[in-house]
Order: structure tokens, then sequence, then C-alpha cells
């Protein structure tokens, strides 16, 4: 269990809060994009990016030259990162009590910047493996110029918590009378069929 | 035009970014979820949370007690807000131009509580919605303990700006002779058959 802390306890609703790495993982494994958070002349910047979970290590990409780059570059930046998985939307007889199935994961710490070279080339492997397993064995790998270009992050999972809500409409008692439409509309990240490149012909076993 | 900023100038890939309303408000109205992100002691917090668009002002739900929710009741609270749509996974033959189809809007600036009643009414009603149009006649609208329980920001679009990347796939010459498969895997949150709570018979035609 990851140990709570002030941060990661919620001001309310915290039964649905978990600090169980098989639930943590999972959610931060399955998204594609997470918003980091950092903090520049005492204001607040968010930005979409790319990130990977390697055990107990977040790895976010950062490109060379932007801000959270810089900031990590010297010490460490102080980062807040969160991903978000949304499962469906919740319609409950009130406006009160609508709501969103979600799965969502915020990690909070010090990120610093992968130096070693061979360790970067592990964690975009990664990246890469993460669209499809078996996908990185099928491209040309980073040579120097490009791994020089590439920034990465890496944030030990250590104040980190999920938080989640599933399941049906909770309505005041009162409102089941109600002659209103109540339900879940459930939600899905879908992949369409691959549309491959001009001179591309076919679909790879591992995207079908 | 939003009037571009520092902060609203990216670091790198200049041509992505844009700060015409036509192609920010339909992101922002699009995104079911915003990432919100403030500052506490100097440290960076991101957490998920609802949205809406009405005009030029973006209002993002909060809890009442939260962090943000008392931030903003004294004078304003400098955030930035993200949100992120994944159109499509790009599968290039070097691992270094592998890339996200995506758009995104981040927007700078104090959001303050919105204290006027009828205001508030408002804006629920708009994030209902926003769901499905027409879903609002079909709700009990909140009462005034649940309208004191809920806590709306608002935050004027000023210094905003949208990021996007669509198309396909943009490798170095050189490796457009390699093996491997490239093409674009498209992606879509896809709503699903509605599921009726207990009692509920059939689906509605806001819903259909």
């Amino acid at each position: 269990m990851y140990t709570q802390s002030p941060r990661t306890t919620p001001t309310r609703l915290r039964e649905r809060a978990s600090y169980d790495p098989d639930v943590v993982h999972p959610i931060l494994d399955e998204a594609l994009v997470c918003h980091l958070s950092f903090v520049v002349d005492g204001l607040p910047r968010v930005l979409p990016t790319l990130h990977v979970r390697i055990d107990d290590t977040l790895y976010v990409h950062a490109s060379t030259g932007s801000r959270p780059f810089l900031g990590a570059r010297s010490g460490g930046l102080p980062v807040s990162v969160a991903v978000t998985l949304i499962d469906g939307l919740v319609l409950a007889r009130s406006q009160f009590h609508h709501s969103v199935n979600y799965r969502s994961v915020v990690a909070h710490g010090l990120a610093t910047l992968v130096e070693e070279e061979a360790r970067k080339r592990e964690i975009l492997t990664a990246v890469v493996e993460k669209v499809a397993a078996g996908r990185s064995s099928d491209t040309r790998p980073p040579n120097d110029r490009e791994l020089a270009q590439t920034a990465v992050l890496a944030l030990p999972l250590v104040e980190v918590s999920a938080k989640t809500r599933s399941g049906g409409v909770g309505d005041e008692p009162e409102d089941y009378a109600l002659p209103h439409w109540a339900g879940v509309v459930p939600l899905r990240l879908e992949r369409g069929t691959p549309e491959p490149d001009e001179g591309i012909v076919g679909i790879p076993a591992y995207l079908a």
C-alpha cells in the first residue's frame, strides 16, 4: 500500500480513494495521456503529455526546452500529475446527483530528469509498447540526436492515490417516485480500424 | 481572437497553437472532464473535475470544503485548467516520430466563486444539458440545500489557447524505406447503450 498523506486524503467522499498499487497501476497503464502540473513564478501551470509507468516510477514525456524540462534539470521539479479515465455518465433523477463514473490517479512529488541513455531508451520503448504489445520491435529506435532531443521526467510513486466511482445512480429516497429517466450511459475510448500510411498494406497482428 | 501571452506561447511546435474562439470553444464543449491546477503552499496540485463553458467563461465544479473552493472564496484563486481530447495514435516508422492526434485547451487566470444563486442554477443546468440537449427538463433542479453544497468557480477565458495535432505520420525522408508498419489508429470516446436504473423502462429520445 502507498502511504496516505494530507495531499492524498480527499476532503470528501473518502471511500472513493485507494492507496492500493493494484488499483493505481492499471489506471496509469490504461491512460494514454496525463496532465502534468507545476509552478512557475508562484503560479500554476498544467499541460497534457504522455507517460508510462515502470514498476513504482511514473515517467513523463517533456520536450527539451519546455518549462518542466528546465525546472527538472536543476535539482528536480515539484509536480502533481493526474490521469483520468471516464467510464460513464450517471444520470440521476435530481440534477444534484448527476455524476460521472471514472477512475483517476493523482501523484505528487519531485520529478527529476532521466539522464542515462540506456534508461531513456528503455522508457521510450515502454511508451511505444504501451500503444500495442509488440510494436517496439516493428520500429526504428531513436538515434543519438533524437535521444538528446527527448526529455523524460521520473516521478517516484510514493505520494499517490486513486479515486474511483462506479456503479449506478444514487438518488435521494423521495426522488425515486419522480417521472424522470435515470441510468448510466457507458463511455469507452474505442480504437477504430488502423489507417495505414501511404505505401503500407495490411495491418500487423499486434494491432488487430 | 484571444490575445497571445507568454504563458500561451508554446516553447516548440508553435504552428499547433490557436487563439481562435472557434477552435477553443468546441474543444471545451466536447470535453467532459477538465484538469484544474492550482498552488497550495508553493506546491502544485492538479485534480480532475467537470466544467461547462458559457460564452467566454469557463465554469468549473469544485466541491465545497475543497482546496480550490477555499482558495477561490477569498479574492480569487490563480488556476490553470486543461482539457484534452485524444483522436488517434500516430504510429511512425521511427519511435521518435510516434505521436498522438489530439485537441487540447489550456486556460490561465484568476478563478472566483460564483455566489449568485440564479447564476449557479443556470450553470448547473448547462452542465446537465452538456450530457444531452434536453436532459435538464427531465430532472429535478437543485433545492436550496443542494445548491449551497455545490461550488462553482468562474474563469474568464482571456489567457487561453488551443493546441492540436491531426493528420498522418511524419517520418524522416530516409525512414520511408523501412519495412515497419506506419499509420494512424483512430480513437473515439463512444457512448454505449444507456442502462436504465431499476424501475425505469425505455430510453428517452434525447439519449437515443
